[in-house]
């Protein structure tokens, strides 16, 4: 073999042409005069017909465009279907709606900033940074009205954790069977989030030893409010200022916002403009009305704040069907509110046996986790689970399990073991089994 | 204080009016009629001249836009000023050359994927993934050639690490004295990247037992290639096809790279199409008229892969001035290509005194690594810097010391302890202490 032979010389393979890796392989990769195969088509182009190998694509033989042609650079425009995606029937109009994150094509635990599924009461407000002011006030003894600049003199930390909506999956709660994993798992994200603890904050207030809840609120027309125990409030709460390193997006609270680590996704107020310390919750509408919990026996839960233990396969799924009988790559995503994934089992049989999944990522409290399995797919169907245990020991529920606790008038906090049916044909479909 | 109370109906406050953080309080939040500050000068716009209180902003009382009125969501216009850069007479085009991050803007150690760096030797190719294919051959049982859809197939680990140009800071070697952070080490980033390890693509092949080198070659016009020993490809070398959680973007590589954890970038191939397994290295232009170290004694260095352990400060910078006297937080970033940094000193004084820095970020192997300091500042000049040390012991080196041993010919590999000097307006410069 010669240093100057190139990929163009060589024939073609087929993408999926058997049931061993092995398959990737090719007999010999010499100059013979193969026909170009179909994959290589668009190269073949100039020479349809003939047998000749495909010519060198364009862009190994030309200049491309120069440094900074984007100063803010974009996803390849072949990359254009991975996108966020709504549902237009959940909600009466797109202001007060959710989209979804397109978790079949992600990778690793970090949700790049533009895919983050967005959550809006009023839908988006687009504010001043210069404008903006942060209010400190209550039951301290000296209030504080903060601008960015001043926030961003103070000390900062850096964490990478999950954000969830509590509503996550609970169309499948009541039995839709979305199609696609964006949609039955896809208000969910993972990003690094750099701000000021609320715990630096409270300190600088000098807040009263009898305070014990902390009212967060918004800048949007809905004026977005959650009450927040001071527990968690001294413990974790991030003021938060910048994601996945540069500031806030928009649709994720520009300039500020809170970050509750682990708890509901609605307690992380976006467009953060007031923190009232107090000695009770408020009780607004999106923490009485809203983001509570029907029981069985007529009563609601409320301040159910944490983000159970969960998981699911992002491909094999709906929109990651297989292509043919051979090995595949079982990969997902798993997390908990409660601290760091410890493990997660698959199974390919619908719960009857598992198997333990490898983890592929960094592990961290309250942050996405990735896992991944190797699988010899014979062409059988197939019902394939997940189930992750996290640090405290709790194991991902069946439907079955959460039910007899929960019954079925809840939306919020599904975390049940998700099962896609693998079909003998490659397709994936969503299934409930309890 | 009533619920009600909104930081539209307290008076503002200045910016940075005192020497102390509590400063930033104001003596009472009433709704006594005081003049509306300037800063909320675009608030106060409709009652110009009148002592009442700013108007409650515009995004407080409408709706906003709803969801996916951007599919894939882009940064507020009002941070249209964090964006990659060039310096023009670097090169002679800038279809070979260098755009910067802009290090002092950004947050945390996850760098956005459209403000990495950039660095071209024939422009930027756009690829059509579908036709890519990466052959590896040479000295192997079986050669091979992948589409994308195949490695897709194949097991994939997720790392975040960081990705420097071993010319990141070659300009200040030679006493250029950039203005800006963005410019002293901006060819720098870190990133989550997935890919299946090269490791496991050698399994696949079958190698020789005498190969001891690897070729790496891309698909972009120069066929930009760098030669790999055996030993990094079976440790940790990655073959990456996706870049914090999405698709690698096209000036990263689309659809495919090589990623050398902590070596320099341009032994991370980007739009890898070729891998050929040798027993010697191919000496290619990369390797030879540039990449290399030209010692005092006129010999020089090759094949110095490793990214030494390094440091700068972000802020206080030429691009983010100090604004009077008062409470800072000092940060920047720390990295080394030989593991964990263990911990970050930072001198006042231009190196006689040092504090060790707070980290604040996770610490991971060949990552960047956030730290920060407060600072309370008097108005007085000071020179600023910051001193890195590895897991290995290793100290981040003055000029004087990297001089010593490397003469003033070189180019690459520039890690000697940076200095600002803060000025008393609160300017900062780019100064060069021995």
């Amino acid at each position: 073999m010669k240093h100057d032979a190139t990929p163009e010389n060589a024939k073609s393979v087929k993408v999926s042409a058997g049931n061993d890796r092995r398959s990737f392989m090719l007999a010999g990769l010499g100059l013979a005069g193969g026909a170009a195969a179909g994959s290589m088509g668009l190269l073949a182009d100039a020479k349809a017909g003939s047998n000749l190998p495909p010519d060198v694509p364009i862009w190994t033989k030309s200049l491309g465009s120069g440094v900074v042609a984007h100063p803010y650079g974009q996803p390849s425009r072949y990359e254009a279907q991975v996108e966020r995606r709504t549902v237009d029937w959940l909600t009466a109009d797109r202001m007060a709606s959710i989209s979804f994150t397109p978790l079949a094509d992600l990778k690793g635990i970090i949700t790049p900033s533009g895919l983050v599924f967005e959550r809006y009461h009023s839908g988006l407000p687009e504010i001043d940074p210069g404008q903006h002011r942060l209010m400190i006030h209550g039951m301290v003894k000296q209030p504080l009205l903060l601008t960015m600049d001043d926030l961003m003199r103070m000390p900062s930390v850096s964490v990478i954790r999950f954000l969830e909506c509590p509503a996550n999956g609970g169309m499948e709660w009541r039995g839709a069977q979305m199609t696609g994993v964006q949609f039955t798992h896809g208000m969910l994200a993972c990003c690094e989030w750099t701000g000021v603890l609320l715990s630096t904050l409270l300190e600088e207030v000098g807040f009263s030893r009898d305070a014990s809840w902390i009212l967060a609120e918004g800048a949007d027309g809905a004026h977005m409010s959650r009450s927040i125990p001071m527990e968690k409030a001294l413990d974790d709460t991030l003021v938060v200022y910048a994601q996945n390193g540069e500031a806030l997006r928009p649709e994720q609270g520009y300039p500020l916002r809170l970050i509750n680590p682990g708890w509901e996704g609605n307690t992380c107020i976006k467009w953060l403009r007031r923190l009232e310390i107090g000695d009770k919750p408020w009780y607004q509408r999106e923490e009485t009305s809203k983001y509570t919990d029907l029981m069985p026996d007529g009563k609601a839960r409320e301040f159910t704040f944490v983000q159970e233990c969960n998981s699911v396969i992002t491909s094999p799924s709906p929109e990651k069907p297989l292509k043919g009988k051979g090995k595949y790559w079982i990969e997902g995503l798993a997390w908990s509110g409660r601290g760091k994934i410890k493990h997660v089992d698959v199974s390919l049989d619908g719960g009857i046996s598992w198997r333990e999944a490898g983890i592929t990522s960094i592990v961290l409290p309250r942050a996405l986790t990735r896992f991944g399995l190797e699988f010899d797919w014979d062409g059988s169907p197939a019902l394939l689970q997940s189930r992750a245990v996290d640090e405290t020991g709790y194991v991902q529920p069946t439907y079955q399990q959460l039910r007899d606790v929960r019954g079925t008038n809840s939306i919020y906090h599904k975390n049940a073991i998700h099962t896609w049916n693998l079909q003998p044909g490659g397709t994936v479909a969503n299934v409930q089994l309890s």
